[in-house]
C-alpha cells in the first residue's frame, strides 16, 4: 500500500509530466522513479565549481550502463577550459550555457579504440567498417550519458544535452584532438542550476501515443496529439514566450532543412571522418 | 563527510566495476549512484508476473528522459504474448531470455509519427529524410530506454538489452505491425532475476581509458588495456567458462562479419524500410 504522501507525489509527478490530458496508471513508485520523473533540462547555470570527484563519479555511473557485447565503443572528454568551451559554443549555435556551465562533457561515439586494439594485435576488424558499429557506438554513448545525467541529478546538479555539437563535427574533432572514426555525438552541460531562471518539467505526449501493447497502433493518435497540443500550447505560453502547439513546433522545426544547421550533411561528414558505414 | 559504511560501499562498488586494475577517485555518493554502479545484465528470469502498473511506471520514466527539441521520435511496444515473444526470439539468435521474461519491450526509433504530424497538416517535413533524424530517433530511444532500465532496477527487477533485434528488422516490423520509417532498434527483457543463476557486476575498462580531460589521448592506452585484459581474463574464468581477455573478445567478435548475423546489411535494410538517410 502506498503512503498518502507517496500517492500525492506520484499523482503530482505524473501530472507535471503528462499535463492534464490523460494520466497513465500510477504504478509502483519510489524515490529513484520520482527523481527520473522530475527531470528538466537546465540552460542557465551558476558558476560554482562542482564538488571534488564529481566528474569521476559521473564517469563511473556512465561506464556502469550496459554496452553492446561489452565492446565499450564510446568515450567522454571533460572540458572545463573557458577558451575551449567558448570555441565549442561557437561551433554549436552559440549556446551560452556551454560557456556558462562549469563542466562540459563531450560524448564520443568511438570506433577508434577498438580499431587500435585490432591494429595492436595485427588483426583486421572488418565489423568496425559497418554501419552497425557506428550505430552501436552512438547508442552506447547515449546509454552511458543518460546514467551520467541521472547521477548528476541525484547530486542536485542540472544538465542539458547539446545535439548542436553535431553541426560541425570536424571542428569539434579538431578542438578535442579526436582520431579518425570518433565523433563528438552530443555534449552535456553540467552544473548547479541558476535558480533565478524559472524552469519546469515539460509535458510529453500522452503515454498511449508512445506506448503500445503487442502491436504498433495509430487509431487514437490524432485525438491524443490534439489533447497534447492544447497542453503544450498552454505550457509554452507560460514558459516560452510563444504559444505554439506541439504540432506547430514539429512543423516549424522539421519543414526547413536550414534548421539542421549543418547536420544535413552529417552522413557525408561521417564518411570523411573515417567511419566505414557499410 | 562520508559515513564509514558509505565509504565501504563506495570502494566496494568501484572495485566491482573496475576490477583491481586502477580505481578512479571516489567522488560524491548516494543511493541512486550505488544503484547505477551495481548494474548487471540479467539473462535468466523467473516467470513471476510484474506488479500491476509496472509497465506504465517504466514508460513514464522513459518519457521523462531528454528528447532532442522535444520531437519525441521514439516509441515502445510491450510484448507479453508468448507466441510473439517466441517469434522475436527466433529472429534474435534464439535468445531464450526473450521467451522467459514476463515483459519484453521493443524500443522503436520512430520517424513515422512526425511524418504523420506533417501529413495531417499538409506540410512536407524534409528534415525527416535526413540521416540526422534517424540518428536522433535512435539516440532518443536509448536515453528513454536507459531511464526505464534504472526505474526497473530501482524496483528490484532485472533487464537485458537485445541488440540482436536488429538482425532481421523487417521480420520484427512484421511481427509488431510497424509502419515505414520505424525500426525496432533494440529490445529490453524485464523481469525478476532467477537467483539460482549467478551473475556479477562486469568490470569495465579503467576509467582513464574512457574519460579524457580537455583532449582525447592514447598515450597510456596500451598499459590500461593490458591491465583490463588481466582483470577480464580472471572475471571470464570465474563466470563465463572461457578465460578470454577483453582484447581477445574484441578480436573474436569484430574480426568476422558473420558475427553481425544479418546486421552487416543494416543500412540497406533501413533504406528499404522507408528511412530517408540523406
Amino acid at each position: 500500500m502506498d503512503h498518502p504522501t507517496e500517492t500525492l507525489n506520484k499523482t503530482d509527478a505524473l501530472m507535471r509530466r503528462y499535463g492534464h490530458a490523460e494520466l497513465p496508471m500510477a504504478g509502483p513508485w519510489n524515490d529513484t522513479i520520482e527523481l527520473l520523473l522530475a527531470h528538466k533540462s537546465i540552460r542557465a547555470f551558476r558558476s560554482d565549481p562542482l564538488p571534488e570527484g564529481t566528474l569521476e563519479t559521473l564517469a563511473a555511473a556512465a561506464q556502469s550502463a550496459a554496452t553492446s557485447s561489452n565492446m565499450q565503443m564510446w568515450s567522454m572528454i571533460a572540458i572545463t577550459d573557458p577558451t575551449i568551451k567558448s570555441e565549442i559554443a561557437k561551433a554549436s549555435q552559440n549556446q551560452k550555457h556551454i560557456e556558462q556551465c562549469p563542466l562540459f562533457i563531450a560524448f564520443i561515439a568511438d570506433v577508434s579504440r577498438n580499431q587500435r586494439v585490432g591494429a595492436r594485435a595485427g588483426t583486421a576488424l572488418p565489423v568496425l567498417d559497418h554501419f552497425e558499429s557506428f550505430l552501436v557506438a552512438s547508442i552506447d554513448a547515449a546509454l552511458a550519458a543518460q546514467n551520467a545525467v541521472i547521477a548528476a541529478e541525484s547530486l542536485g546538479l542540472g544538465t542539458v544535452y547539446i545535439g548542436a555539437m553535431r553541426n560541425d563535427p570536424r571542428r569539434v574533432a579538431d578542438l578535442l584532438g579526436l582520431p579518425a572514426a570518433a565523433l563528438g555525438v552530443f555534449g552535456l552541460c553540467v552544473g548547479y542550476a541558476d535558480e533565478t531562471v524559472t524552469t519546469d518539467v515539460k509535458p510529453r505526449l500522452p503515454q498511449n501515443a508512445v506506448l503500445f501493447h503487442g502491436r504498433y497502433g495509430v487509431t487514437s493518435e490524432s485525438t491524443l496529439i490534439d489533447a497534447y497540443d492544447q497542453d503544450m500550447g498552454a505550457f509554452s505560453k507560460r514558459h516560452e514566450m510563444s504559444d505554439d502547439t506541439w504540432t506547430k513546433r514539429v512543423i516549424n522545426r522539421q519543414s526547413n532543412i536550414k534548421n539542421l544547421n549543418g547536420r544535413e550533411a552529417l552522413i557525408d561528414i561521417l564518411h570523411a571522418m573515417g567511419f566505414g558505414l557499410k
